[in-house]
C-alpha cells in the first residue's frame, strides 16, 4: 500500500449507502485498513515497531466485524497519546524469570509490541515445561485479548489471559468501584476448526455500552450498575459519574474479578484497577498496568494420546451446537470467513472520515 | 481418640436442644468428627491412609460450619463406595510429566489422598519454575476445592484449582445438559490475616439446593433451571429430572464452565461431565474423572519486592471491606475461629445418627 493520505482510495459509489439506515459504509481492503491504522499511529509519533502491532490489532478487529475493537481504536489510541506519558518509541525489554516465568516491561509503549515480543519466549517455555507465564508490565492498553489468546493457539496450546483496567465497577455488596472491568480470555484449539475462543469483561456489561444509554437517554437495564448508595440505578449518568457499574454473575463475578486484579496486579507487581485509575487521573487515557497470560502444551498433560483427548474435546463442543447454543466466538469467526472471503470491510463512512481527520 | 462406637461420647445434656426449632444439636470436639470420620470410612473397607486424607478433609468442613462439606458427606460417600467401581486401597501413583507439570493417578481411589501426596510435587516444581500444574487423574470426587487452594497458599503461592463434575448444566442458549457443575476455588496469600479463598460453582446454584426446593415443594427462583424445552422453570422436579439447570452469570458462565471442562477434561486426558455421568450410568455415586491445580510463586512474578506487591494487595481487600462488602470466605474463617476456640462443633442429632448408622 502506496496510497496516502490524499489519495487514499474509496470504493465505487455504490459502496456509499444513502444517508438513511443503514449508515453510509464505505469499503476497504484488509490492506487498506492496516495501512490507515499504520499512517495515523506514525503521524501521532509512534515508532514502527509500536504502529506495526497496533495495525494488526486493529485491522483483526476490523476483519472480524469486532468494530469496537477496529480503526474505532485509534480515536481512544490516539487519545491516549496526547496523554503524553505514552513512551512513542518504547522497545520492549524482556526477563527471563525463571523456567516457567517470562517478563516483558513494556517500558510505558502499549501492549501490543510488548506481546510479540513476549509470546515467542513464552511458546519456547512451555514446550519444555508444560505450562508457562508471561508477564507484561507497564503497558498501555487498549485492545481486546482475543487476538493474544488465538496468536497462542494457532501453536497448538491452550491459553488464559486477563487484566485489570481502570477502577469503575464495584464488589458485590458494595457501593464504590474498586474492579475495573477486568477482561478474561481463554482459547482452545480444535480439530478442524476455528478455535474454542473466548474474551469477555468481568463487569455486567462494557463502559462504552454504558456510554452509548447516556448518549441516547435510554434507561439501562437491571443489574448493570448501582447509585452511590448503592442501590440498583437504570440511570447511566449516574452510574458512570456518581455510583459505580456492577460485575457479572453476582457474588461469583466479583469473586472473579477479585483474582484478576490479584493474578495480574499485585501477582506481577503492576497495579490495580484502582492504582492505574488514580495514576489516570482523569485524563481519560488507557489503562496503564500489567498482564498475565498462561498457556499450557497439551503433550504434557495427557495421560494416553493427547491427539486423541483432543478429538474427545470435539464431542464437547457438538453437545453445545448440536442444540442449537452458540460457541462464544463463532459469530466473529463468520465475519472473518466472510470478510477474507469479500477481501474487503465495510466501515461506517462518518467513523472513516473521523479517523481520516487524525491524519490532519 | 480411643472411643469405640458403642462408647462415643455425648455432650452434658443441655448441649441437646428441645425438639423445637432450633433442631436439636450435639456437640463434638473436632478429634471426634475426625474419629467419627475415619471409623466410617474404614468400616466401608477404606484403606487407611485414603480415610484418613477423607477424614482431615470432612473435619476441616465441619470446623468451618461448611456442614454440606462435613459429616454429611459421609452418607454420599459411603453410597459412592456401594457403587463399587471405587478401589479403597487405592494408592496414587505419582508421575512427572515435565518441570511444570506432575500427574497423580489416583487409580480410581478417593482425589483426597492422590491430592495430598501431588500437592507436595506441585511446591517442589513451583519453586523451581515459578509456575506449574498439578493433574489428578482416574479418582472419586465429592469434597470442595477451598481445602486444597489454602493447603498450598499456606506455602505461600497463590492457587486455582478446577474439576468438571457430572453433566446437568445446559450452555447458554440450548436446552439440554452438557456441564457439570464445574467448580472453580481461588486462593492467595494474605498478610497477617485468613487467605483470599473463593470456591463456587459455575452452575447458578449447587445441585444439592434445588433437590432442597424438590423436597420442601416450593418454586425455584428464576434462573437456576430449565425445561426439557429450554424455556426457564421454577420446577424443581422438571429441572433435576427433564431439563436442566443453568450456569451463573449467562453466557459468561457458560464459557467459564466449558472452559473447566477442557482444562480440567480433555487437557489431562481424563472424562468430560458428559462422559463421567455416562460411566455412571444412574447408580448416582460421586463423579469420577480428573483435577487441575494451578501454583503461582510469587518470588518469580513481581518486578520489585513481592512483599511488597503483597502489602499492596491489601489495599485492594481493604477497598472491599471497608465499604461493608464481604470477602469469599470470610463467613468461613469466622466460624472456624469461634471452632478453634470453643475446641468443639454443632451438628444436627438427626444427622450424628445417620452418620452412627453407617458403623452397624
Amino acid at each position: 500500500m502506496n496510497s496516502t493520505p490524499d489519495t487514499f482510495p474509496l470504493r465505487a459509489p455504490q459502496s456509499v449507502a444513502s444517508s438513511t439506515a443503514p449508515p453510509a459504509c464505505i469499503m476497504l481492503t484488509l490492506e487498506e485498513v492496516h495501512d490507515l491504522s499504520l499512517r495515523v499511529l506514525t503521524h501521532h509519533g509512534l515508532s514502527s515497531a509500536q504502529a506495526q502491532a497496533i495495525a494488526r490489532v486493529i485491522t483483526a478487529g476490523e476483519r472480524d466485524e469486532c468494530h469496537s475493537h477496529g480503526i474505532y481504536r485509534l480515536l481512544s489510541c490516539t487519545r491516549t497519546l496526547q496523554h503524553g506519558a505514552v513512551v512513542r518509541d518504547a522497545t520492549p525489554v524482556v526477563s527471563d524469570r525463571g523456567p516457567g516465568v517470562v517478563a516483558v516491561d513494556a517500558q510505558f509503549g502499549f501492549s501490543q509490541l510488548a506481546f510479540e515480543v513476549g509470546s515467542k519466549v513464552l511458546l519456547e517455555k512451555v514446550a519444555k515445561t508444560g505450562v508457562a507465564a508471561l508477564v507484561i508490565n507497564n503497558c498501555y492498553h487498549f485492545s481486546a485479548l482475543w487476538p493474544e489468546v488465538e496468536a497462542l493457539v494457532e501453536h497448538g496450546v491452550a491459553a488464559l489471559a486477563m487484566t485489570p483496567s481502570h477502577s469503575w465497577v464495584a464488589p458485590a455488596g458494595g457501593r464504590r468501584p474498586v474492579f475495573g472491568t477486568n477482561p478474561i480470555a481463554f482459547g482452545w484449539p480444535r480439530v478442524g476448526a476455528h478455535p474454542y475462543v473466548f474474551d469477555f469483561a468481568t463487569s455486567a456489561v462494557a463502559r462504552g455500552e454504558i456510554e452509548l444509554y447516556r448518549r441516547s437517554g435510554r434507561a439501562l437495564p437491571a443489574g448493570w450498575g448501582i447509585d452511590a448508595d448503592g442501590a440498583s440505578s437504570t440511570d447511566a449518568a449516574t452510574v458512570l459519574d456518581q455510583g459505580a457499574m456492577l460485575t457479572f454473575g453476582g457474588y461469583k463475578g466479583s469473586a472473579l474479578s477479585t483474582m484478576i486484579e490479584l493474578l495480574a496486579g499485585p501477582l506481577i507487581g503492576d497495579m490495580t484497577s484502582s492504582e492505574s485509575r488514580a495514576k489516570d487521573d482523569g485524563a481519560g487515557a488507557a489503562p496503564c498496568h500489567g498482564e498475565l497470560v498462561l498457556a499450557f502444551d497439551p503433550r504434557f498433560f495427557s495421560q494416553g494420546d493427547f491427539l486423541e483427548d483432543r478429538v474427545r474435546a470435539e464431542k464437547l463442543f457438538e453437545g453445545i451446537t448440536d442444540q442449537g447454543a452458540r460457541l462464544p466466538s463463532q459469530r466473529r469467526f463468520a465475519a472473518r470467513e466472510r470478510s477474507l472471503g469479500n477481501g474487503c470491510v465495510q466501515v461506517p463512512a462518518a467513523l472513516y472520515y473521523d479517523v481520516r481527520q487524525l491524519l490532519l
